[in-house]
Parts: structure tokens; sequence; C-alpha cells
């Protein structure tokens, strides 16, 4: 293992040194595990106690003040040169290219140069795998999709035919693109599926997590916008749009045809009705269940859906109603006095 | 690719053509891609400036007043009459019968005439898969279970042993099917497992959505009923039954020996707890959690449940507590006033 | 198949007979599916109608009183009782010791004395399967893994590199263990990747449900403790520590760094926000969002969460606005006529 001096380390995240710059750092490590030849990492108020009493050799804050006599790399966005330092200590380890005997690899099928393909993958006709692309073992991807170059699917993904994923994109186990919509036509009581004949979209530099579904669009397209990143077990319907440079935390659902804008935040759990419009930059809080179209940098909370600070302030004068109850009965009982007396 | 007039097109679906009968048309696109020898579709007012842009040659609608001078197919119900359009337009295309090299079937293991088990699928002991089905790569179905004629495993899906898929089914990607359901018993404060030596049957004409989940009985069956429709990442408990004709929208999640009528519609994220009932024919609305037995043909929202309309009414006051403690107050401060002059 | 008597299973979980201890067993079913040589159990007074309807030759019940002239098995813990007859009448079946010749080992993976890996698996460099454990078919395990003796992956799990699962688990069909946690750095508005490369850790004797995700550290560890189950498609965020002997329902959601105490209960859908602490035993109603810390064994509900009492009795409160909008008009009302005569 090569060890950096927190001076190194400190021009490649074009931070500054608190302390002795040539102090040796072998890796990154949480606070409570860092030993004082590993670097750690102060960033939330709460974990203070635990950065007092970390052995880190160096710890990368964004305020110097609380750790007087310690050696410290201080970062405007500490997480940010987080990013950089991880991948300096702990590069990425690619599989080597190839393809794997067990693969079954379509006659029609092309893989890029450098790609890599593991055991038991199956890749149908025509299929496009971009240069230096890696598909994880047991990945399944039906003919006429594509793959772009430099991107990661991890084990047991499957792509459905006729959809594309872009580059750079990491597609993380079990992850399902274009499986098909939601959609049925009811006649007399008997529900008659509508052939989903669209496809899905995976622009570039998306991110998605265990588990998510992408369904393909009913007709046209569903659309991850390029450098969307998706966390695990989120359900995004047919002909749904979501913009670049989204957020969509674990467990959010969009229902089919919605359009988020770009830089839209969704938190854990929550969701969107069908046929609305999520403007750019709008947050969504967790668990919140957007009902009608969210203003671009709103911030929206609750089922239905309300602004947040005046949802907010609905939930805690929730918490008030006994108050108010015991009031009405006072004022009651006043009236009743006085009415008497009147 | 051929073509089909508007005429001809109208026959198909019993639809009335306005404008030119002869209008040639060659698919089926969005209002956004449509170009003249397309047809589209309008069904939602929020799609009216759309519509009226499209450069589709025919519109497929209900009501043709919107759209004077155009060539329409009207049909009282659209939906259904585009179900039908597509299937024309994008016939499907099942892969060919037999079974892939690649594939692990075992000897006592029987695939039907006319179906496909693509590669690395693996087919258990005992194993029955009915005719013209089609078994998708990398699919596990375990020992003594059965797949009816006709169905669709997408890639990954895993059927557990002695489970049962009927006719016509389809099954999106990473399903499971038979899954242990959650049983524990705690002594002393270990949770002990409660075998669970049931089954799931999913039976005919069932649709469900990628990574669903059903869990097989702890003693007898878990049950999806005839023509069920199940949308992503469901969560079907065991013991649970579903009645016929339900649907059950993305993220929905039902706790164990819960049965569900039939033509129940269960929105997006919402759930229900244990053994309760959810009547025929009744709503629950998105995100709801369902606490207690549904009358059929109810329309249920909330947690804990409620009817729909005294639930929506709740929310509503909910917003205007601030208006009650100022009238509160004022009626403190008048009372006061009053009092003095008393 | 073997029957046993009554006299015989009140011996093997130290129940009570009432009846003829000689009557003979010969195998589990539900109140409705059984007949005269089978048991039965009752445990849920909705089930009470079924119970005394039921064909069972025997009833494993807590309570004999509504059960006259019935023969009974009387346990205080039937539930547990429940679980020692399955394992009895339905033993586990596990498939024969070896590899099979379709699976991919790795040249320095290790598998255990009788342990048996199934068609399609996929097992990497330096993997050590334990003793007598079952890796099911199309099971995908990366680099540098474990996974203890006696433990069960049903097929289509993926256990990312370096994780660990333990002794005696059970892993259900589409589990993902040590996918990337969400983490991102943006700057100028791009979510940079920030590696994710810790690992992710099951304990002993922990079951898993179908689909279920657990992310892997960012840095350090995400730990599930020893004897903890949990149900289908929840989600497991980066750096969670989930404690012993806990039980976390269906699509239940833990953002990163949130931790479990021992014996916590959350109940299915419900969710916590990152950097909290849930204590020792306390319990989490379904579809809650725990917004802060919760005390040992405190019950909470809501989203933001509160003590479970506050939030029933504002459930209720909530219902009863329209009436407290009547009282206060005919305050207003009053008053007025009041001020009037004043």
């Amino acid at each position: 293992m090569t060890t950096r001096t927190l001076e190194e380390l400190a021009a490649l995240v074009g931070g500054a040194v608190v302390g002795e710059p040539g102090r040796a750092i072998a890796g990154v490590r949480t606070l409570e595990d860092a030993q004082p030849d590993d670097l750690s990492f102060y960033h939330n108020r709460r974990y203070l106690q635990a950065a007092l009493a970390s052995k880190a050799g160096v710890l990368l804050v964004s305020d110097p003040a609380p750790f007087p006599g310690r050696d410290l790399l201080v970062c405007k966005d500490p997480y940010a040169a987080l990013a950089r330092l991880l991948e300096v200590f702990n590069p990425e380890r690619r599989p080597p290219a190839g393809v794997h005997p067990s693969a079954v690899v379509a006659v029609s099928g092309r893989i890029g140069e450098g790609a890599s393909v593991a055991a038991h993958a199956v890749i149908g006709e025509r299929v496009h795998v971009g240069a230096r692309s890696v598909i994880g073992a047991c990945c399944v991807i039906g003919d006429d999709a594509e793959v772009g170059q430099d991107s990661v699917l991890h084990p047991n993904v499957v792509i459905e035919p006729r959809c594309r994923v872009g580059e750079r994109c990491i597609l993380h186990a079990g992850v399902v693109i274009g499986s098909d919509g939601f959609g049925f036509a009811t006649v007399g009581g008997v529900h008659r599926k509508v052939p989903q004949v669209g496809i899905a979209v995976v622009e570039d530099d998306v991110e998605l997590g265990a588990n998510v579904c992408v369904d393909r669009g009913a007709l046209g397209e569903t659309r991850i916008g390029r450098g969307t990143k998706i966390d695990n077990l989120v359900q995004i319907a047919h002909n749904v749009k979501v913009g670049e440079h989204s957020l969509l935390v674990a467990q959010v659902g969009i229902s089919g045809s919605t359009r988020l804008g770009h830089h839209v935040i969704m938190a854990g759990q929550s969701g969107a009705v069908g046929h609305i419009s999520i403007g750019d930059g709008a947050v969504v809080t967790a668990k919140t269940g957007v009902t009608e179209d969210v203003p671009a940098g709103a911030m929206v909370s609750g089922f239905p859906s309300r602004p947040h600070k005046a949802w907010l302030k609905a939930m805690a004068n929730l918490f008030t109603l006994e108050e108010l109850r015991r009031r009405i009965k006072a004022l009651e009982d006043a009236l009743r006095t006085l009415g008497g007396k009147a």
C-alpha cells in the first residue's frame, strides 16, 4: 500500500493543510475505525464527539475550529474532497476484458473493445455493448438493446428488448429496464392488456440502485435524464420523464406520464400520481404523495401534497387539537354563565 | 410495413370514421411523435393542446368535437380500441420454440409443445411448463412447480418449489413466486422460524410486474385470482387471497391472510394490515393503509383508513386550523371584554 | 407418511392433551383444509367460527374453553408449538451436496463440506461458502465474499464483493447484499459519486425476504444483527446498523447511518430518516416515518413521528374538526347576540 502525505492530498483536492504537511496517510476510514495512518471525515455535527475521539491521523473538515492541535485537511466542500480521496485510495477494480465462456452472446451481438461480459450473462441479437463496459454475471440484455461505453451492470440486471442505456451508467444488481407499463383497458370488468410497445432510455451518467424498475413507454419513451441518480427499489412507470441531475431516494414511485424537471429531489418513500409535472429544482419530502403540478423550486409535503411550510404548520397544529377543544369548552361554559347572568 | 386504411381500422375496432376513409395508417405513435401516416390517441384533457398540435394523420377519440376538419377514428372506448390497434400494428414476437442448450432442465421436467426455454434457465424435477409458454433467460423454476400454457416469464423470474402459475400469465423480470412468508414464533426474545409449507398459486390471465413478491402460504395457499393485474414492486404476504380482476398498483403491500374481493383497486404505495377483508369493487386510494374491513364498493383513504369523503374533508380541515385558532382567540378576547363589562 | 399420536405430539412440544391421547395425526393443515387425521391451529379470535367448523382431528390451542368435546393439544405458546410440529411433519429437503457442473466457481473459491451449489451459480475468487450451505441457481457471489455454514441462498441472490453472510442465514430470491449506497457530492449541480468502499455484514441466524436490498457501507460496515428477520422488499441503506433479534416488515426503508437497537419492530411500509437512533425494543407502527431518535421501548407513529398514543388521539381529533367548527360558529353567534344585548 502506498501512502500519501497530507500535503499531497491537499494538493489533490485543492484544500489547505493545518498541522504537519508530511503526515503520511495510507487510507480513508470511518471516525471509529481510523488509525493514526488514516484520514477520516467530519461533516455532521451529530458526530462531533466521535470526531474528537477519533484516532485518525488527519481529519477532513470544512472548519478547523473544533480541532485545535490536530492535523487537518480543510476544504470548502469536504464531501466532494472525500469522493476524490476515495478514488485515490480505493481505485475501482474492473474485471479483465473479454467474454466468459459460459456467457451466451448472440451472433449479431457486438461487444465493444475492452468490455467484459461475465459468466452466464445472456446477450441478445443485435445488442451493442459499448467499449470498456462491464456486464455482470447472469445479466440478460434483450434483442436490439444497447449499453453505451464505460457503463457497469452489476449481476442479474435485465434490459428488455430495444431499451437503451447510456455511457458511464451504473446499474446495480436486480435492476429491470423496460418491463411493461401497467396499462389495461377494462371492458365488461375484464382488464385487457394495452400492448406496451415503447422503450425505456437511460441517458449518460445515470446510476440506478438495486432492484429499481423502469417501465418501457406504452408508446414512445420512458426516459431517465443524464446525471440523475436513483436509489434502491424505486419504481418508474411508463412514459415518465425524469430530467437531468435529479435525485430519487429509495422506494420512490412515479406514476405514468409524469414529468420531473432537472435537479428535482424526491426523498424516500415519496410518490407522484400520473400525468403531472414537477418543476426544476423542486423538492418532494419523504413519504409525500404529489397529487398536482409542483412549481419549479417549490418544496412540497404530505398527501395530498401541500407547500412544505403549510404542511409543517398543519402537522404541528394537529397536535394542539386537545388544547383547542378545551378552550372551546371553556368558552361555552363561560358563555353559559354569562348568558345566565345576562 | 403494411398500412391499413382508416376505414379498415374502424371496422377492426367497431368505430366510426370522420374524414377520409381511405387515409393510410402505418403505425401508432404518441401525439408528439406521430407523423401523417400514424394514428395517435387523445384520452385526457391535459393533452388537448398536444392533440391539436399533433401531426398524426388520424386521431383516435371518443368525442370528435374538439377536432373539426381532422381525420378521426371515433370509439366509445378509445383505450380498448387502442389496445386492439397496437396488437395489429405491433404483433407480439415470441421466441422460437425449443430449449436453449445452456438451459438446465431436470430429467423429469416436462416442456410443452411449442414452449421456449431461454439460455441459462433452470427447471427442476417434475416441473411442467405448458404448451407455447416462454421461460426467459436465467429463470429458475423449482421442483414440482407448474406453469400453464401460453404464459410468459421474463428473465430472472423465480418460481419456488410446488408453486403454480396458470395459463396466459405474464410475469415480468425479477418476480419471485413462493418465497417464505414472514412467520416467526418469538420465544425468550429469539424469533424461531415457523416453516412455511404452503404454496402460492397464480391463476390464469394474471400479470405480475417486475420484482413483485408473492409469498407461499404458511399452511395452505396464497392465491392471486384470475385476471388480476399487479404492478411492479408489490408485496403479497403469506395466505393472502386476491380475488379476480383486481388491480394492484406499484409498491402496494398486503399483509398476511388478508382477503381482497374481485375488482378491488389498490392505488400506488397503499397497504393493508393482516387478517382483514376488502370487499368486491372496493377502492383503496394511494398511500392509504387499510386497518379494518372494507365493505364492498367502498372507497377508503388515509391511515388509519376512513371513508374517502370523510378523509378528504379532514385533510381540508387540517389546513384551516390556523383560522379556527384565530376565531377562538377572538372569542376569548371578546368574552373577556364582555365579562369585564358584565 | 408416518403418523404420530396426539400424546406423542404433546410430548414433543411440552403441551397437554385434552381428549383421546391415541388420536393419530398425519399432518398440519389450515382450519379450512384440515381433515380428521390432521392437526390445525387456532390463535386469533377472528377465526373462531372457522375453528369450530373445522374438521381437524386435533386443534392446537392455548385455551380449551371454546372447544368442549374436541381433541386438543393445549400449549401456552401455540405458535411456537406449531413451528416445532411443522418441522416434524414437513422436514426441510435440502438439495444433495455438490457443485452443479454448470456452476462457475473460481479456482480460489472454497466450497465447504456438504455444501450445495446449484446450476448457473457464479462464485468469485477467494469466496468461502461454509459447510452444508445451499447456494441457489443463478446466485452470484462476488470476489472475497463469504457465506457461513448452514446458510441457504435461494435463487438469484447477489452478494457483492467482500460482503459477509453468517451461519444459518436464509436469503430469499432476489436479495442483493452490498450494492453501493446512495452517496453523491454535488458540485456545480452535478452529482459526483462518492465511492462506496465499505462492506455489508449479515450476522448469524438472519433471514432476509425476497428482493431485499442491503447497501454496503460508504466506509466501514452496514450490519444486520444476529437473529434479525427482514421481510420482502426492504431497503437498508449504507452504514445502517440493525441490532439483534429485530423484525422489519415488508417494504420498510432505513436511511443511511441510522442505528436500530435489539428487538426493534418496524411495521410494514415504515421508514426512518438517516443518522438517527431507534432504541432497544422500540416499535415503529406501519407507514410511520421516523424523523428523530426514538427512546428504548417507545412506540411511535405518523410522519413526522410522534409517541403512538398522541398520534392516535390526533388522528381521532382530526375527524372531529367539523364539530369544533360548528361549536365555534355557535359561540360566535351567541356572543354576537349577547354583545348586542350588552
